[in-house]
């Protein structure tokens, strides 16, 4: 099927794709396995090499339309549709770096091989150590949190020169010696997303596959080096309006099929009673805005990384702002609405065998990557004095 | 000015009125006069013409720049934005009715005697009644909240013919012998908008000015024939996000001049406190959210205008979902924002001379036009149901 | 240690009885067998007896101080909280029918064996069916969700005579031929509560088990004889407010101890992040307000038992509309502190160790027992139209 | 009549009072004169003297009591309830300086007399300068937003000498020479509350009115000397929920006798709205609930003062948390209170004849006496730490 993918199939595809996850999502997640049947999906789909550049093999697919399949993916399965959006995300990084031929071979061996990309790279731990050796460097170390790495082919990583303090970026294979996947990770949702530690002893990168310096931030090029954190932020905001849309469908769906009228409601139907349909009516507007805010940032990053290194500073910090404000509201719909569909659906909803909570295990753990608050007050700085959004490696 | 007026040139044009506006907002509010030197100064700007065709003298201006018109005023001023809307709203009505050529006169004049429209039409009074009389009808009766008409050159109304029941729409000249202006607007927002009733008594309406049968709504054409409903809660939605945006920006300039450091709070100026700032942040990203919500329901809006009598139930339901999104999201946001902005300013920003509680008094009186829990029933039903919302003169 | 205890002492065993609940509230939440153990602990306790009169060997306590253990118990484990919360109101119920001798036997048999109550009674299930025979009455049908009965020594329960429609209530043992507990009980939260459902296959009880009639709300005596639901909606805000205050708690020490700070904030410890306490600080004055008003409801809840039959409708409805309040104000507030303590505690608590989803999980359960909305719709008439709230199976 | 008044009496005289306020209340503040015949009414009333002992001639009352009075007086006029609230803190203050014979002498001058008390002490002014002189001290200095101060008798204020750098409180005639009101309250809320600012030109203050040093909070009285920042902000809070208290009850007037069902509601009567309903059920269940938690922290001040010089920096330190907590869940309340009252009256109750906006003018005027995120933050850090709220002049 893969080889014959159009960039206007993508919709459907995506939506097939969906739609195969959607029908055991529940029974899936309770079991808990690694996604290695889910990743496989991704790979005979065709989707994976979406952003890939025609000229190697790729559909040349932009990031508003990756947002697009990714937001499908999600609303189904937000695990997998994380997967695939860190996916994009970390061959996209790639780029940023001034090796084209090393980015080309990367792009097209993406491409034949079908890899499903991931990276390891928490801000948030030690980094890991480069030891030049021979040929290469040898990396060690752990970081937590790696999603995705476990069922990967490829990963992109960074480490610290010992005597240099140089941060220097690579690719590698996920599979290669001295790797080892702690499958630790047991968090309240995004339960497939394959997002345990990662242990590297002495694993041997050859010199072709450093990337160079991670992006330095305080030179001429910065923005558009700093692009990175900005997709991811971008991506989570994706998450949190997809997986918003998936709980209000599926308790619509509930509601409709299944959900009682309430005895003193004076209503036959539980789709006539009127609270329910405000309720539903109010998240639902709400879900309408969030996906807007969410897609005119999507836009927007498009754009600045089409500027290249002519981006400005000023348009990396607009970018920033217009993606936190996604941020921010996102994160508070998809809470409430993770919670508020239980109001619309019942109490035989609670039922376990429904699955309706994972929707609020998905949002409380995604929204939870970095804390909202500070997003902002970015924001509000920036509305109050002009000033930009720090560029760290969560902003 | 206005004869070279360009089509490139209105936004600048909408942000000059809306300077000269917000430059005395507070004082033309607390004197309250018929906004007569207001409609004067849209006059002069040309901007009335803006959705007039080119081939009747007008800039051929869309539904879209309409709106990005009316918010950039409205948030300068709410109550001559909401007047601007109404005019663009009300001319484009005699649109609905199959008089081309009246409705070319109509456009003609508007552009060489740079009219001023308003309407006569609250769906909850009693209907005017018309009475044929030699060459014309005779119009008599009493309609309340009368927007604009005041100050208004040009009226379009509707009445009850007594023997056959036919509502009959018309326009007529605003200072037509027998019109009485009751000026009994008195209410805690939008105070600038002249928004009191108006009595009819044997007011003479030539049958060359007779628009037709009211939009009947169950026949073939009623999609498009009922669009006006939802134009008109559409315009309602921009004011309410022009109102917030209004809001957020005088606080932001407030608490950045202004306001001082709370002593406990550590830090030295109020712009770096860390709850002003977030709580900036969020209203901020709620604002260009719903911003959104309303500018996408306005594209919605265009697109079925363009598709005249070919426009389906659907697409007018669904455009009549998309529009109470809008409104919902809006309605909340505005009534936020204009009680928030004071914990952002401060004690002293209560003092009267600022004006800072007008947004909250506009908001809170447009935001009642009709009660938006029903606005939340209506997509709520949509979402569970696929039930299109109900043609009324309120949806 | 049952024999010796006082009712002064009863607050300090309540303690020390949450104390061991907690110890591995986590664990035996997971493993979700039988809450066996958790009973014979209420049981050795000698808390079973507190709310029994002295003058029948029990504590002679009232109901405010019965919500008190309850409180302290179902903060800790709101399973546990639930199930002696029932054991209470189902032993309690008997006193409302007009069968004091009985009602003497079962008080002192629940002191002389620490029977652990629990009751049979879904008012949304067909009801059970009761046959005459010889010397008693046969039961036989199934009800959904009887919190506590697969664990209990003694049930209360109702079901209707064939012939004359009548409606009796009537105790048995829990462990009599022909009951049978279907063990189905698999929600999200709540999840030791032991409410599956129950089967009866003609199960015998005798004449004198028979309280009597099912209270008949439409006598002079009804408004005594209807205090039943309403003290069973008063358990359910107590479990409200006792979660949302286990949640608090142990967030908070989650925070104290093990969250970091965030990069961005300026601040050395999460304990001086400013967004964390402000927001701890929210929930911590929302938690007194509604524990007030629960406490105040269970002030009047013993008041009103104690008028007995004097008590008039009026007094009732007072009683009602004030259960009500509680109710509204405890759900809004568990449900959104089982929510918001993530933000206040990070990523690294969505650990599925820590186990900090069960008061999400037990709010969600517990909360939509009924349906909010109506309590609000019932407080709002009566604040607008001095109306009563129904007397109903749920109010 | 005053003669004659028993404590019994208060709750009655107070409902009197309220009535007679009520019945006028939009008008007066429309017209927005010195609260001169508000504050006669008082002074008629006898309820001048509640808290003074009955030693003294007063009526021995404490300031449950006293706080149930203002809640009664501010829920029909929120400025008047806001004078007499000041009237009673500012003579209570008199009793924490060690000065029995003056304090003694004041609270019988204020029986004999009648006397209305207001305070000069806004903590964010510079101080008052106070010069010794022969036989007494004299005061200069001006002063903003001293509440009352325009009406009363006699005023209790403070000021730093020179030389020592002590600050001294002390007592004086409203009417000494050298003091000029400055009649500058224009603010959005609490108009009648004649919250001007006070200029002080060589004001002579006899040695027999200094009361002392003001407050050393360092000291070993420093808990029970630093209870008049809590006591005032108790007072704030119980304003709020009086506001909100006559905002509700006035609003669900406005609704049962002038509101029109909505069109699409299906029902007959605004009454019988589901929407309506329910959210005045949710306002109430919150005002309930704010309310106990003001009542309840009025009990724990009133039983602080009585421990005198015994009262714990810890005991001290737990009010301050309550009273901050009150405040807390008041503030908002009021605020949205006053705000969504119009949701349920509807459009033509932005009548400016009706008033119905003096309630969030009013509260959103009151609540930003001091920035409530700090009280927030406070309580969160007596959860999180233990550590008590700062004393300083607003905690």
């Amino acid at each position: 099927m893969t080889t014959s993918v159009q960039l206007s199939e993508v919709p459907r595809i995506a939506a097939e794709v969906a739609q195969r996850l959607r029908s055991d999502a529940v029974e899936r997640e309770r079991v808990g396995a690694q996604p290695t049947v889910e990743v496989a999906l991704l790979r005979e789909s065709g989707l994976l090499r979406l952003l890939v550049g025609v000229e190697h093999g790729g559909l040349g697919g932009d990031w508003p339309l990756a947002h697009r399949v990714i937001h499908t993916v999600a609303a189904a399965d937000a695990s997998i549709g994380h997967l695939l959006g860190y996916h994009y995300f970390q061959l996209w990084r790639t780029r940023l770096f001034d090796v084209p031929e090393q980015q080309t071979r990367l792009e097209r061996a993406t491409v034949e091989n079908s890899w499903f990309w991931a990276g390891v790279s928490n801000p948030r731990d030690a980094a890991l150590l480069a030891r030049p050796v021979p040929g290469g460097v040898s990396i060690s170390g752990r970081k937590f949190f790696a999603t995705g790495a476990s069922v990967a082919d490829r990963l992109i990583a960074s480490g610290t020169e010992e005597e240099t303090g140089r941060k220097i970026a690579f690719t590698l294979d996920a599979s290669a010696p001295g790797i080892r996947y702690l499958g630790d990770w047991d968090n309240l949702g995004q339960r497939l997303s394959a997002s345990g530690g990662v242990e590297f002893t002495e694993v041997f990168v050859p010199d072709g596959d450093v990337l160079g310096q991670q992006p330095d931030r305080e030179e001429s090029r910065a923005a558009r080096d700093s692009l990175a954190p900005l997709g991811f932020q971008l991506l989570l905001s994706r998450l949190h309006v997809a997986i918003a849309d998936g709980a209000l469908s599926e308790a619509a769906r509930y509601t409709a099929e299944q959900s009682r009228a309430w005895p003193l409601s004076g209503v036959e139907q539980a789709t006539d009673d009127p609270y329910v349909l405000a309720e539903y009516g109010r998240l639902d507007a709400r879900l309408a805005a969030a996906t807007l805010l969410v897609d005119a940032a999507a836009r927007a990053f498009e754009e600045a990384e089409r500027q290249g290194t002519a981006l400005a500073a000023e348009a990396r910090g607009a970018l920033g702002v217009s993606i936190s404000r996604a941020k921010v509201v996102s994160t508070e719909l998809v809470n409430e609405t993770g919670t508020r569909i239980f109001e619309l659906t019942g109490a035989r909803a609670t039922g376990a065998r429904y699955g309706l909570d994972r929707y609020w295990r998905n949002a409380r753990t995604i929204t939870l990557h970095d804390p909202v608050s500070y997003k902002a007050r970015e924001i509000g700085r920036h509305l109050l004095t002009g000033e930009l959004p720090p560029v760290t490696g969560y902003s």
